[in-house]
């Protein structure tokens, strides 16, 4: 109920009750707890301008922005970024760090995160009491759940219990999560995704990731881990990729797999060190002017990425597929070539073709990932427990 | 929590208060409910034999099997096969009976679906008064929710409401699946699945079909048109697949893929006629006997179906694996050379290689899985609605 207002805005009880086919009294309990709680307050809900308008003015439902803030951090190679923001979403301050570029003490990365914490707060005239929690994403392999990171390329040891110690370190409750996982609650909470109850999310940059939500939530495999999508196999015997395996989806589309074709297309001599928006870029122009190889390694990247999404629409078969991502661009990939490509590898049961959706974010996709991680944590928190003060 | 109850045999309350987590008060008044109903009894719960018994002897709850009986029916290429169970899963009664091979009116199916009930009814000295409930399951695209069938090689016609015809002529509530969700029926009501949450059945047949099952339901995607593993590809421009793609995981391994390699290993003329178990032992037997052609279609078999099942462990991480079905045997893919190829093909995130569980059920597997359709939805109305008279 609480998920269903936050994305609907201003909405009446009436509404809400029908919506979600409950009876009214159903939803005037579960809201009262909720408006006690200071996460929901009531609104004059919208009209229709031709409204004829009688009796009192309908009361809406809506979340209270101001009544928690919480910060995503994410960590990548080189640099990490958070995000503070409300309740609903809102930004209100945003910090850059560099640093290591893998291999780096978990303290060492908390430290870093605490200042950081200090210098949004500050940014953005809050003190660390007004703080809800804080949200971590990282790469590599995380259990969200028990808050430990089995394997990340930015830590330099296995089996780290990253959520406590950042817990205890920063005093607030710390969730911690894959990449992955982190792009489909960013669109769960602040996307595309907020008025879809069934969607995948497939990006595609250093790897190939997903993130899958099930009901409005996200659906992270029995055992916790997350999904991986990169790594299933799309040719038996195929590319080498970076797990040490072979034929890998990821191996024939994450950028290195596209810098590892690039140079030979564009006859790029071994010295010719361009960044991967560089080389899409050029590879895009050339392909454009009718360069062949720039052509067939275009040509081939989007046959695995069809190849791919239609695993995840034969596996889940989910209303939306969104195309997510903060640094790579999918134009290159050509969105209506892409949506062909699809419908000849899609097994067509009668219901048309999943609607593909391209959502390009920018830069803190990843953060606001982090910070709708620590959302969901705290509004199951105060959701489940909404007498209880919240830390 | 009637799933639970039925699944752990004669269960005490606190018990059951303790494995669900909720309080023992909500587990009295649930079951009150339930036995009022006339779903589940109180018995004697199970005692060890050292305990040292003070005091009354535990009360524990179990369902009452012989409260409904409900039938599957499986419509198969020349043959319609039935199961007359009680609630319990114990079976009453079996029928079959031959139909075309293809293409035949949904009506006559639906004549001889009647007959087969009077028969079986008949044979377990119950009449149609006792039925709960039918279910009915057959290949192609069929919408469960909507009761109808897209397409479907038994029917001779697209488009069918065979759930309402049959409800209609028969006189019973019938429900409608496809194959694949119901081997993950079979195996969750009746199987190996009863005491796992999350889990997954492949089965390899005329296709490869897959069940998931996620916190004890069936899982049918967000369309509620269920999972396509045979028709994810492993092979880009691979090999030629029934449904006119190439490439699919299918066409190398239902057994159309193995008819089609084994004359050449076997090196039969085109006129040996021979059916797909017969050509599977002979394949095996030629394996075994040094003969390398045999074995590299075999060893191929193995590496398609590994490279699918990771593909299940990578998106569904399911608590278990199971490899079902009625007809075709795995033995001959060697379960120990299987489940090495499987730790090949898929990511490690930490937690160890999937359990991976082969179980053969015999030619009444989907009738089975039909039947236990017919009890999930039977239960679905009496659990949501304990007080109504069930129909």
């Amino acid at each position: 109920m609480f998920d269903h207002i936050r994305a609907s805005g201003p909405v009446s009880r009436a509404q809400v009750a029908k919506d979600l086919g409950v009876s009214p009294g159903t939803v005037s309990t579960m809201t009262a707890d909720l408006i006690e709680a200071g996460i929901l307050r009531e609104h004059a809900a919208p009209r229709d301008p031709g409204d004829v308008v009688r009796g009192r003015p309908p009361v809406g439902l809506a979340v209270c922005p101001e009544t928690f803030v919480v910060a995503g951090i994410k960590i990548a190679a080189r640099e990490r970024s958070g995000i503070l923001v409300d309740f609903a979403g809102n930004r209100l301050a945003t910090s850059r760090q560099p640093c290591a570029d893998r291999d780096m003490a978990a303290e060492a990365h908390v430290e870093g995160i605490a200042a950081m914490l200090d210098a949004m707060l500050a940014e953005a005239g809050r003190d660390r009491r007004d703080l809800g929690g804080v949200g971590i994403g990282l790469p590599g392999f995380v259990d969200h759940a028990a808050g430990r990171v089995f394997w990340s390329p930015v830590l330099d040891a296995r089996d780290v219990d990253l959520a406590a110690l950042a817990t205890a370190r920063l005093g607030v409750a710390t969730r911690i999560d894959n990449d992955a996982n982190l792009v489909a609650l960013a669109e769960l909470w602040f996307g595309k995704g907020r008025e879809t109850s069934d969607f995948a999310v497939v990006t595609v940059e250093q790897g190939v990731g997903i993130g899958v939500v099930l009901g409005h939530r996200l659906f992270r495999g029995a055992n916790g881990l997350g999904l991986e999508l990169g790594h299933t196999k799309v040719q038996i015997d195929g590319a080498l990729c970076r797990c040490g395996q072979r034929g890998c989806l990821e191996a024939y589309l994450a950028d290195y797999a596209i810098a590892r074709e690039a140079p030979a297309a564009l006859n790029l001599g071994p010295d010719a060190a361009l960044a991967i928006p560089e080389l899409i870029e050029l590879l895009s122009q050339e392909a454009a002017a009718g360069n062949e190889a720039a052509r067939s390694v275009v040509r081939n990247a989007r046959r695995y990425l069809a190849t791919g999404l239609a695993t995840v629409i034969n596996l889940f078969d989910p209303k939306l597929l969104i195309l997510s991502g903060g640094r790579m661009r999918y134009d290159w990939l050509d969105r209506d070539a892409l949506a062909a490509e699809l419908r000849h590898v899609v097994i067509d049961a009668g219901q048309g073709p999943t609607p593909l959706l391209v959502h390009e974010w920018g830069d803190l996709l990843w953060a606001h990932g982090a910070a709708a991680l620590a959302l969901d944590h705290l509004t199951e928190r105060v959701v489940t427990a909404p007498r209880e003060a919240v830390a």
